[in-house]
């Protein structure tokens, strides 16, 4: 704990002067507190660090939104299952402090005792929008993301805060929770930064062996195609969804889901209906140990791989 | 709608001038943050209406802590299950309004719709606390209670919330609510308010019959036996629980539990362990189709039945 504060500390007073990293509670909240005491409106990006370009553009996004930029760095225990990546997630606080130099304003990096204290147990949860998608493949998940998001909310107060749309569906159940709670919270949307290759950002992308990494373009190869064929005409459910699931199939080790979904409800929808003229593509899938998801919303979005 | 705001209205200029009843949320809030831009701090009293002097002593001691006073009034559909008396839950926003006359600054009397908007589907819910006691005789209702009163917090903001003991596993619920998920509110517990002739309070005391109500009286009385039990000495669980138990059964028609619990895990006491220092003891039971629960904690509160 202490050499994670010096580290900091160092790196602060070295190339990113006058950003904060705080580990407590109580002086984040004083910290908050001041800057609003100085008119100052917060700009607030939940992540869970391994920060990459497209962290980096949601904190861009925030210093749009307000003055004051708080980045949080917590890898959340309750939104892993009991089989997934928790214990190897990528932790680079010093990496991460670096990277945000000149961008964020402070870092709240706290350990997970200070956010789930002894005898925690109060949990959040969504319903309906919580379900498909990755609602079956990771059970617990969203309770968790909830959970952890609603405690950093209380914390951090009244705030705009930046989450990525690479986490379509944990966007639209966060803002489910913003609402339903009446959270005093402006929720905004980032679309997905990509690889010059098409390969959407994320941290566990650092997982990828070369071969693998190579196979993950598949990805963003079928999402194109689609993109494609919806814009020349094609509105088939079917025809769309089983073009991108044979593709992904052929060059990845287990497809989680392959799905078109009504881009509000993320209610999935039927292989004889006609795609809508917004809809949710959203595809999750494994290639070796490392669990990828992308999406794309036709009708809005660009094709991830564009011409040149 | 119209009829009850202009009653409220009517009401107002009549005998308590000076207080406001706001039924949006947006009203509510401009209203709360005009009192703190005045540097009054937030007293808060949610209630479900249908007031009794157990109410207004809450009413009184958010009086003390802060310096506006507001008190909800919202029959919470969601913290009552299939077969209880939402529907016939008694309504009387006039009385309530009338009797908040000169203690409360604002009522906040919302109507469902405004609680729980169109597609509401986040719900917050607390593991341990809400296990024993009521909580398997009335799935869901804790669930139902820490939502709300989540959403209330929010809309609400920075306050003093102040809730009676009688719902005493309904306190250490929302207590754990508070801390776990960083809200910032103080809360504060008011011990409960009796008729002379020791019956708690409770806004359900209207449904008994004549008859009924002087049965419910077993409930003070055997109450008032365990404290004078334990006051001379006795500390077998088994002993102090039967007895209650015996009592209350022979007056009453079903009992839900007649438990001894550690005062803040709320864990049950084992027969054969000797009772705490300080031991909740918790009852709930039905006298026709009225369901009633009462507690007193060992070691620490005076027996229900004062003796003269």
């Amino acid at each position: 704990m202490r050499a994670r504060k010096e580290a900091a500390a160092d790196a602060d007073s070295a190339s990113y002067a006058g950003m904060q990293t705080v580990e407590d509670v109580a002086e984040f909240r004083r910290i908050l507190t001041e800057a609003r005491a100085k008119g100052r409106r917060i700009g607030f990006v939940p992540t869970m660090g391994a920060l990459h370009e497209g962290h980096l553009a949601l904190v861009r996004e925030a210093k749009k939104h307000g003055d004051y930029v708080c980045v949080s760095i917590f890898v959340n225990p309750t939104q892993f299952g009991p089989n997934e990546d928790f214990a190897r997630y990528p932790r680079t606080l010093e990496a991460d402090s670096a990277s945000l130099g000149g961008l964020a304003d402070c870092i709240f990096a706290p350990n997970a005792e200070a956010i789930y204290p002894e005898d925690d147990q109060t949990r959040v949860r969504v319903g309906a929008l919580a379900e498909p998608l990755c609602g079956p493949f990771r059970p617990g998940h969203f309770e968790g993301v909830c959970t952890v998001v609603t405690k950093l909310f209380a914390i951090v107060g009244p705030c705009v805060a930046v989450f990525g749309r690479k986490d379509y569906q944990q966007l639209a159940v966060l803002r489910r929770v913003v609402q339903d709670l009446f959270l005093p919270v402006e929720m905004v949307g980032v679309p997905i930064v990509r690889e010059k290759d098409g390969l959407a950002l994320s941290s566990r992308n650092r997982y990828l062996s070369e071969e693998e990494r190579a196979r993950a373009l598949v990805i963003p190869r079928a999402l194109t195609s689609a993109v494609n064929a919806f814009n020349a005409g094609e509105r088939n459910v079917s025809v769309l969804r089983e073009g991108v699931r044979a593709s992904i199939a052929a060059s990845t080790d287990r497809i989680d889901y392959v799905e078109l979904t009504h881009p509000d409800t993320l209610q999935i929808l039927g292989a004889s209906e006609r795609v809508l003229e917004r809809s949710l593509f959203a595809v999750a899938c494994h290639i070796g140990k490392t669990r990828l998801i992308d999406n794309v919303v036709l009708g809005e979005d660009p094709a991830p791989i564009r011409q040149s």
